[in-house]
């Protein structure tokens, strides 16, 4: 897997069929880039996975209702410092305008460009800011414009993140490269994860609605920091198919789903990295359940849990609380056949625990700013793995503090 | 509502039937009473709810098997020091004996013996100090223990949590009076919430069992401090007959139920007021829901939100985070017609923001130590509230602790 390097490459994250760009607009009330585009050179496949939280912002509303029509995109806007959140018929109203906008200006129909929108809750978009902004960040886009767009979706992010690969797929040389912001954590309001992949790989839209759904659910669906889902999230794949005029094969697109596995897990880790207030990233793997949803729910119950995330805060092996969180999930499983993995070391199982040389290992383990904690259910052979984070004091801080 | 006033009051919680005692075996590391006992006078009518966590320590299952066979007990035992959980073959081999030991003291059958433990987890009980104390907490107990009792069954508890009440139904003074301990928050292990509620009115063990479920609804299990429960969570309530012969009525049974709310809904918020780490007690208010589960799971959703907690913790009126947590709870809604209060402060409504004043003198009400924060769903007539507190930098120090 090729390592994020962003201002040293010299083709960093070039797509072929893809010009990006990112500007200052003025909507941050801290200053800098906050506005983002994406122009496909024309209409192309999209592939978008949206929050699941009932109160969604205006942008999703509009962008998930495009696609529902047709998973085919020519651009996408994305601005920070503003959600268009809870912000009633207004809402709509400027995400809609704002579309309009920006197919009058490079000749599209307004149904092929997907909005998104990330930062405060409830203030109405600064439309003024966008209308005088919208022909400048067009006019800034161009093929090696992954880093500037990735800067402009930035909220309290401290490093913009990217990730890409290029490998040989049905003998034709491809591309996946995104690019993502952070979830959870932030500070003043709820975090917003946004997204977005983009290949030259040539793939039909319904073929790539369904990769993509499966990619999101390893990926950017199994990472969690706090719990808390916002109105905002999106996640989007889009495939130019400039890499050749052959669509890939059925064998040429498992490889493909395989690297859009390995972009989007990367940049999903790399959100759970940049957590505020986070000093440890960690993988909890529940394998042996009896099916996929006992699965899902045991390690999302365990990830989300305040008492295992101080305990791996505190570097502590704490296997009551990791099992009691499995036993409290719904999940099916005996007890006694349980066994807990912290790293390698085996600390519970058959029932009892494997004493103090075991627990100062697995806290051996616990030391490092990565690790993986492994509870086997003895139930069955399904697998499921979230990628989360310890809680801090740091967190509670940065999250208490009164908006002002 | 009587007050808890353990050291001052004449006759503090005294209830007929029931003699209770509290003291040192020498379980506890650290010292102190950790062997408590309740003894009624004869087989009496009791309930149980139990936690419902799959892993659920040796004493769970034996007394809720007890209680599932026939809803009578004649004496509770409880330790605090060690929760004999995850404890295998052992732990209910050791359980099985402290009840023998006790009936045996006091001729009784030892299926009449109900069990309750506290405190580390994956310890076997330190049988040989049982078996030395047994007899000596029966002989201490007496007519006036409950403070006593109150204090042997602390973990890391504070303060005794007591409350009582006696009032007048068909006619007989009717006496209620408890003890609780706390849950969540506490160091080092999973905590325990353990709550025996005593009455010497007339009731049958089947009415009991049906009216306890009811109110253990709408008082122990309507707490939440961080959303983990414990293999060993226990509440009892135990009915002597002592106060008439006469069974009561079922306009007296009514009365009997609100008097149980009271002292079991005083007692469980005792343990949020006293929940480590916590400065502020909130009572999370879900009204005008479409049905009883969506007013559970969205009070529920809200109250276990560290981003909610965080934000009370910070006295931030933050209703984007309410908003969202209540949107991502699964419970149906139109988010156009919710409304968010705090206490009685209106700060969104009708899809928008009720402006700065609205949302300063809310920031005035979270100054306080308790208060309301209330979400109209706008979609039905069904309620539910949950009790909870705040999340503070020093809950995250006390459970990231390592244990040593």
């Amino acid at each position: 897997m090729s390592e994020a390097a962003p201002e040293t490459s010299a083709e960093p994250f070039c797509v072929k069929g893809f010009r990006l760009g990112g500007v200052v607009a003025g909507i941050k009330k801290r200053g800098g880039p906050d506005l983002g585009i994406i122009i496909a050179e024309g209409r192309v496949a999209c592939a978008g996975v949206f929050t699941k939280n009932l109160v969604e912002a205006a942008p999703v509303t509009l962008s998930r209702a495009r696609l529902v029509q047709e998973p085919v995109a020519r651009v996408v806007v994305v601005n920070s410092g503003n959600a268009n959140a809870c912000t009633g018929e207004v809402g709509l109203k400027d995400a809609t305008e704002t579309a309009v906008l920006v197919a009058a200006l490079l000749g599209c129909e307004s149904r092929d460009v997907q909005i998104c929108s990330t930062g405060v809750i409830g203030a109405p978009l600064p439309m003024e800011k966008l209308r005088t902004s919208l022909p400048v960040v067009l006019e800034a886009a161009h093929a090696h414009g992954l880093p500037e767009f990735a800067r402009a979706i930035m909220t309290t992010d401290t490093r913009p993140k990217m990730r890409g690969e290029s490998v040989l797929i049905d003998g034709v040389e491809i591309t996946v490269a995104g690019a993502c912001k952070g979830a959870g954590m932030i500070h003043p309001n709820m975090a917003t994860m946004l997204a977005f992949v983009l290949t030259d790989a040539s793939v039909d839209g319904r073929s790539l609605e369904a990769i993509w759904r499966r990619v999101c659910g390893r990926t950017f669906n199994a990472i969690s920091i706090d719990g808390d889902t916002s109105t905002n999230d999106t996640a989007l794949c889009l495939a130019s198919g400039a890499a050749s005029e052959q669509a890939l094969t059925s064998e040429g697109l498992v490889a493909f789903e395989a690297v859009l596995d390995r972009v989007a897990g990367e940049l999903s880790r790399d959100i759970v990295r940049d957590a505020e207030g986070a000093t440890k990233a960690v993988s909890i793997i529940v394998r042996g359940a009896a099916n996929e949803a006992d699965a899902r729910t045991a390690a999302s119950t365990i990830a989300t849990s305040p008492l295992v995330k101080t305990a791996i805060h505190g570097e502590d092996p704490n296997w009551g609380r990791l099992v009691a969180a499995a036993g409290r999930s719904g999940a099916a499983f005996d007890p006694a056949r349980i066994s807990v993995f912290v790293g390698d070391v085996l600390i519970f199982g058959q029932n009892r625990w494997h004493g103090a040389l075991a627990e100062r290992l697995a806290h051996e383990v616990m030391k490092r700013r990565e690790f993986d904690i492994t509870l086997d259910l003895g139930a069955g052979s399904w697998a499921h793995t979230v990628f989360t984070c310890d809680l801090s004091a740091e967190y509670v801080r940065i999250n208490a503090d009164y908006r002002s």
